[in-house]
């Protein structure tokens, strides 16, 4: 019944209902405008807020150390626990764009404000597109009346366009549990030339929300955190997590676990080429942290993505990255017996192989994206 | 002049002459048979050895935690700075194989021993090609009585076709300098379905080696070491070093380093499906370990890989690769002025490029290959 929850891997919360993606959680508005900053006029410059009352709110960005102009505005001088609007384009990352850069963001991020009638550290900054090239901020600055003007209830759909950069298809939801509802866009992990991979989540719920920080680093820690397409970090990702407390109750347990872990897998899904996504399952490793490692070594192996566009079962190319991530330790020989990769070899879209390495507890799972001639096409054909 | 050390990189020692690379160092006899391993009656199985008089020699095995079972076998059982012989094939990798893997390798070096008249510790045994399907051992063995009545002075050429899988060329030498000779074998970094990128050389010389583990590893750390083609670390990677001393005198300096860098640079060239090699150079880190992770990050990244293969010269790429080496660090922007990338838009077959972060004197350089829809049809469209 469902058509948002449809991979396998996410079990939908029992009585949760989807409602028009175009709404937003109560509290909530939010629209998306044409600026000019894409070819072709699409959207491209979008706004989320809760203009008054209540917000409870987390802010998580790259790690990445040649971060964003907009990620190092939101790092100095966003008060990340209380996030009320989040001002974002696409087209253009403002990446590696200097101080002019971070002037453009904050400017972006001023006037935003000030249209709103928020103070700026509570408004967040987001970009994603081409990196090294001036933001033309004249024509966002210009399209930021336009969007205050265009704000709604309704708006779920053309901010969801706003975000969106080469992505194939939206990555949006608006589902009601319990009483509380939630709405969600993410984009990614699309790629503008000359750019990289760049993911943005944004959430917004009605239910109050007394630990947004830590509910949002578990969410993202079971979904972005487990997702590679190519195993490069961007400079621009970042997740926002809105609450107006208005239904007067608290998110429904996995409401939001279940939400965000389907937008990422839509996320490797609609990874540059990519065809089919897996999933490398690690058991018995020696704790998390080694099952993890091992997982990712398996899950960003060109090898193994290539046997999952190619639908071969060769365990073989996974004994060696697992052999590669446990470099220098004495292991059992790893075979059939131990590597279960006939999935592989499927005609479903999505596929898991399991390695099970018989020397603890620890497990861990990281979905992965095939490598395809599409990929080499994306990123080596079209040159700056 | 010289038609071997042809890379960029490699700075031929003064006063070097090449000889016919048939021709061994003195005190070495090899030879290279087919034994019917390959399809197609390729040559298959080789043997180089150094019968009696004095020997000293290295020996480095892959440190991949699912290795093959000859690299269990040297590891467990060869006397590593006493190596008079290495008996290997190709076409069949012996790798995930178990216990018959095991008896397989010890059953082929001994009957090799035998027939030379060595102790079995004293000779190496290594192995390439198909993982996970058991070596045709009849056939081994019936090929090294043969082996043994072929071997010659002259035999390097042979013995290199033995060991050659998916190899577009063969990577050898031989080569005088000061009165020393030194002849070199090597492979890789080929494919064989459903098998590994697999990294072999053999090196021997007349030279008195008064250090050959040290000099090994140290020539190893600046060539094999510092190479990559898919980030993969192979099941059987392994490297010998064997002096016969009869030239009564040390190996001239710069020798050793210069023959297997350029040996490490074919591979590289003759990476899967690769067009170009690059090399990632990383100046002004906190230390060489920084830089070489830095530098490796760039190398392995597909958007750098793809980038070089599409003649783009994408800093912006190079900068997100950095900045994820270095994630959390607090960074100055990485643009034009700090990232030389410019030979990645060039005509040659080897570009550089250079990041320069200003923030102490590590320096490190990687080289890699690029990536091509090639290496995605080596890999993806050739199934089990």
């Amino acid at each position: 019944m469902s058509s948002f929850f449809r991979s396998r891997w996410v079990d939908a919360p029992a009585g949760v209902e989807e409602l028009d993606p175009d709404s937003l959680a109560p509290g909530f508005v939010a629209a998306g405008v044409p600026c000019g900053l894409k070819d072709g006029g699409g959207t491209d410059l979008g706004l989320v807020a809760r203009r008054d009352g209540e917000v409870a709110s987390a802010l998580l960005l790259t790690r990445n150390a040649a971060a964003a102009a907009p990620i190092r505005v939101c790092r100095d001088s966003c008060r990340a626990e209380e996030v009320r609007a989040v001002i974002v384009n696409s087209g253009n990352a403002n990446a590696a764009t200097g101080e002019r850069g971070i002037a453009d963001a904050l400017r972006m991020r001023g006037e935003a404000a000030e249209c709103l009638g928020l103070e700026p550290e509570t408004v967040a900054v987001a970009e994603t597109g081409v990196i090294g090239v001036p933001l033309d901020i004249e024509s966002v600055s210009a399209g930021i009346e336009e969007l205050c003007g265009a704000l709604s209830e309704e708006g779920a759909g053309s901010f969801s366009d706003a975000i969106c950069t080469t992505d194939r298809w939206p990555k949006r939801c608006t589902v009601r549990m319990d009483g509380v509802t939630l709405s969600a866009q993410a984009k990614g992990a699309g790629m503008i030339e000359p750019g990289f991979a760049t993911m943005l989540c944004f959430v917004q719920t009605d239910a109050e929300l007394d630990n947004p920080d830590g509910h949002l680093r578990c969410a993202v820690a079971g979904s972005f955190e487990r997702i590679t397409v190519d195993g490069q970090m961007s400079t621009n990702d970042t997740v926002v997590l809105q609450g107006s407390g208005e239904a007067g109750k608290p998110l429904p347990e996995g409401l939001l676990d279940a939400v965000v872990l389907q937008l990422a897998l839509e996320v490797v899904a609609d990874g540059e080429g990519a065809t089919r996504v897996g999933l490398a399952r690690v058991r018995g490793a020696r704790g998390k942290e080694e099952a993890d490692r091992v997982a990712r070594a398996i899950a960003n192996s060109p090898l193994v993505k290539t046997a999952l566009s190619g639908r071969d079962p060769n365990w073989g190319r996974i004994a060696q990255a697992a052999g590669m991530a446990l470099a220098g330790e004495d292991l059992p020989e790893l075979g059939p017996d131990e590597i279960e990769a006939s999935e592989l070899a499927g005609a479903e879209r999505e596929a898991e192989l399991t390695l099970s390495l018989d020397r603890g507890d620890g497990e861990a799972g990281i979905f992965f994206s095939d490598l395809t001639h599409d990929y080499v096409s994306l990123n080596a054909e079209y040159t700056t």
